[in-house]
């Protein structure tokens, strides 16, 4: 068995954002030299996510409309976490919602995905360096 | 390390439905000869799901009724996305509240599985043919 | 390849509540050997979720307060899924939007964290014995 990891790093100037992060996995999958096995891609911060759906604009601001529905941002005095001088807290909930992680299958040496499959980095406290996990196993 | 691969497709004649697809998974699990490892299921469409949960009937009338009330299919205009001349602008909000996949072990070469999880194709934008990838990695 | 396999097993006298369980399953993970892998940790029953996320008291109490928002459990009379006899359909819910399960990488033999992430059990329909599996394969 081989494993393969790697690091992709963020700094993005807005609190929310999604970023499609598919042909940077998609490299690593190919530098990785594993032909079959899964493929990792986690948020490394808890007020983050991986997730994979479609890069479409307008679908983009429909996630970022209905998160911000189930999960306002403000007052940030609704929620407990934000007395620990934080105001983050809707991001902890966003991100349960969209997920910390994918798994995808590697299959021929590539991942292993439908048609309009693609993974996003959504960021719901942007404005820091903050990070992602790529670990593929496999051979 | 061994490693087996199988699709599932659905064509649902409905717009959105549940389907327990466990027994097949199982039989691909045996099929893969597989003792110890992890197996992925996941949906390669970006409007359905897949999850494990409880098959009982009324059950999944709660799933539908409740991921109608988070994700409202109409009115169609009220998401972006539908500007690009699809309806489904929903199917991939309630998809993100089920999720794209689930991993489960493998152990004596069958799925490891509490007394009632059973996994669901959940569809909700159907009325085409679409498919479930099962990835099994192990020995 | 290697494989290893734990129980944890729960009895949360309320009906919901967050138990963080990540030194259990780093200890779990220092006793299987393995130095490069993946860790599958995931809710054996159906009213449970395993999920990644911060140990503050005040999220906690957010993610409470939030997920009763969303799925309330009164009246349970709202769910068809009570009609037998259960009155835990909320719980089948809430436990879709924190997910079942979280696959974590192990590199140099360490569960490979951001520097806030911790595993969490989330109970919500508690009173009675259950458990969580922990599935680690690797070299």
């Amino acid at each position: 068995m081989k494993s393969y990891r790697e690091e992709l790093w963020f700094n993005v100037p807005e609190r929310r954002a999604f970023i499609n992060i598919t042909q940077q996995v998609e490299e690593y999958v190919l530098k990785s030299g594993i032909k079959e096995g899964l493929c990792l891609v986690n948020a490394m911060h808890i007020t983050a996510s991986v997730y994979v759906n479609d890069d479409e604009r307008g679908l983009l601001q429909d996630y970022e409309a209905w998160l911000e529905g189930l999960a306002p941002h403000e007052p940030t005095s609704r929620y407990r976490h934000n007395l620990t001088g934080e105001d983050n807290a809707d991001a902890h909930l966003k991100r349960q919602v969209m997920g910390r992680e994918v798994v995808v299958a590697i299959t021929n040496g590539k991942l292993d995905f439908g048609l309009w499959e693609q993974i996003f980095y959504g960021e719901f406290d942007g404005r820091r360096r903050k990070r992602v996990l790529v670990k593929i196993i496999g051979e």
